[in-house]
């Protein structure tokens, strides 16, 4: 099986993917801001134990065990954040195909992540649940008959549930409605960013939309009110592609232009290549490129990552050898 | 066989084109500055009468009677001059290889004209010298002892020979070494001009070389001259383009994306084109561009021009449906 990431997924010329994340801490151990050594090895040891419990092919890792470029990797992926790989009591337990991820010692003693590509946040949310279930059978976890899963992080408590999803906007871009679009998220409770840094210069058009509310509803609400807003966006961006795309040869143009660029560079830097790939992936999603399928602009997306790259290459590189790298495996993944 | 200017020749990475003129008139006419309109009418009949009898495929055929399309489309060419193509007494003959081009009624009564791609400027005066004789025979010249053969223009007065080559400089003019080069050239007693207008904004980095001396020199000494500067002139070139070539991959990459623009563009205006084919014809001419020959850069050249890409389609365009068209007849060519 394909690492989720290089797969489609339903509703995926618009949602790139769905993660749902559950914050689970262990009762007889301090919350994050007050744990010393001793306890984050505990949770470490307690994890490692439970974990290999549960069966799905999960590897429990040590982040100080494994190189930089690895932990970078995983970073470009969105499997774990920056900060996280940072930190030296931190751990993962993953699969070979990456949609799931527990992250161990982040904010919470325990995160379980599961990931898809496209919009798949109830079947994410059903393999979380029976995760958890499982890791309960194990784990004494904090618990209030009142307020739900405790937390040092007073928006996890409740359900612990957030689910995000990433959503590719081109259109509403390019017709100026992005704003306009992104506010009215906000309106609904939700959080929105670019997901490469801040929320009006989203890198290639990515925007990730995420829930806030943990207290006072239940998984099944959120993942619906979700649901509800992911309609929406999804509705507003396919009546903005079909406005760009009325006879427009200058877009073809554009896009085409940029997808010979892609093909026959011979250096490109990361930032050049996402600005394409988004233009690319809606000439894709338009039906305008014939040469590229959804799953190779995935693989494009996925290999030209700094990290990524080395890794893949199994070798450092500076930036003007990583950019020369890029280039060829651009050429690589275009011609297979 | 195809037409000339599709071939490629002797030396033809750096000089694209040779060409021999003879200018020559009837001795019972006047010169054309004092030509009245039966006068006009008699050079078209003895010219159309002689031509007849010679041979080489030639086809007699009245400015008058062509098409503006397919007059434009000879300018494009190069076989005859913009302002030629606008005399209602002008006529040419011309073979179906486009290679001889005899003007009637330019600025002398007759003006043979012998083209070849690449250097070839002794078989295309061999050429020339051959139709003129055999012209000799059916026409009396204007001819005297002492001037040799006679001419309202000054500057052909003597040999009525010119020579000319279209040189493709890329190298040297982006090193920056164009203009101390076209002045040596000038120095030499050359005209220099960019052929598409002006010389130092030469489109697509062709220039014109062209003898002058018609007077007490002979054809063979005019042909030699001209050598020499041209066998200078791809010197330069040639050291040039070495310089370039040395581990450049920012010259690999920014030829590999014009050419990845120039294949994908859906449209394409005239002049975007000539600039990126003269950088493609140096990538080719360089090693670097695998994807085309010369002779294709050829095609893309002379089937991009405004005219003859109409004359091509056989039907007019408006600006906004040429520069679709371009681009669909240039993902032809590379395609085929």
């Amino acid at each position: 099986m394909a690492n989720w990431y290089l797969e489609t997924g339903n509703k995926s010329d618009i949602v790139r993917s769905s993660r749902i994340r559950l914050a689970r801490n262990i009762k007889e151990i301090p919350f994050i801001n007050k744990m010393r050594k001793d306890d984050f090895e505990k949770v470490l040891s307690i994890t490692e134990n439970a974990i290999g419990n549960i069966g799905y092919g999960l590897k429990f890792l040590l982040l100080k065990d494994m190189d930089k470029i690895t932990k970078d990797s995983l970073v470009e992926k969105h499997l774990i954040s920056p900060e996280f790989s940072q930190n030296q009591y931190g751990a993962i337990a993953i699969n070979d195909e990456e949609n799931i991820c527990i992250m161990i010692n982040e904010e919470d003693h325990i995160r379980i992540q599961v990931f898809s590509a496209g919009e798949n946040l109830k079947g994410n949310l059903a393999l979380a649940l029976e995760i958890d279930e499982k890791l309960e059978k194990e784990i004494n976890y904090a618990y209030n008959n009142k307020f739900g899963f405790l937390s040092n992080c007073l928006a996890a408590v409740g359900t612990g549930l957030k689910a995000s999803v990433m959503v590719h906007l081109p259109a509403l871009a390019k017709t100026g409605n992005i704003n306009k679009m992104l506010n009215i998220i906000s309106g609904f409770d939700m959080n929105v960013s670019g997901i490469y840094g801040e929320r009006l210069s989203a890198k290639g058009n990515i925007y990730k939309i995420s829930t806030k509310q943990t207290l006072g509803i239940t998984e099944a609400e959120t993942i619906k009110k979700m649901s509800i807003i992911v309609e929406k966006i999804i509705e507003q961006e396919k009546a903005a592609r079909e406005i760009l795309l009325k006879g427009n040869i200058e877009l073809e143009d554009r896009i085409y232009r940029l997808y010979g660029i892609l093909a026959y560079s011979r250096k490109i830097s990361y930032e050049e290549c996402i600005k394409i790939l988004s233009e690319i992936r809606l000439g894709v999603d338009l039906g305008i490129i014939e040469e590229l399928t959804d799953a190779k602009v995935n693989e494009l997306e996925v290999y030209t990552k700094p990290a990524t790259l080395q890794k893949y290459l199994g070798k450092t590189l500076d930036n003007y050898d990583e950019d020369i790298e890029r280039a060829k495996i651009i050429k690589q993944i275009i011609n297979k």
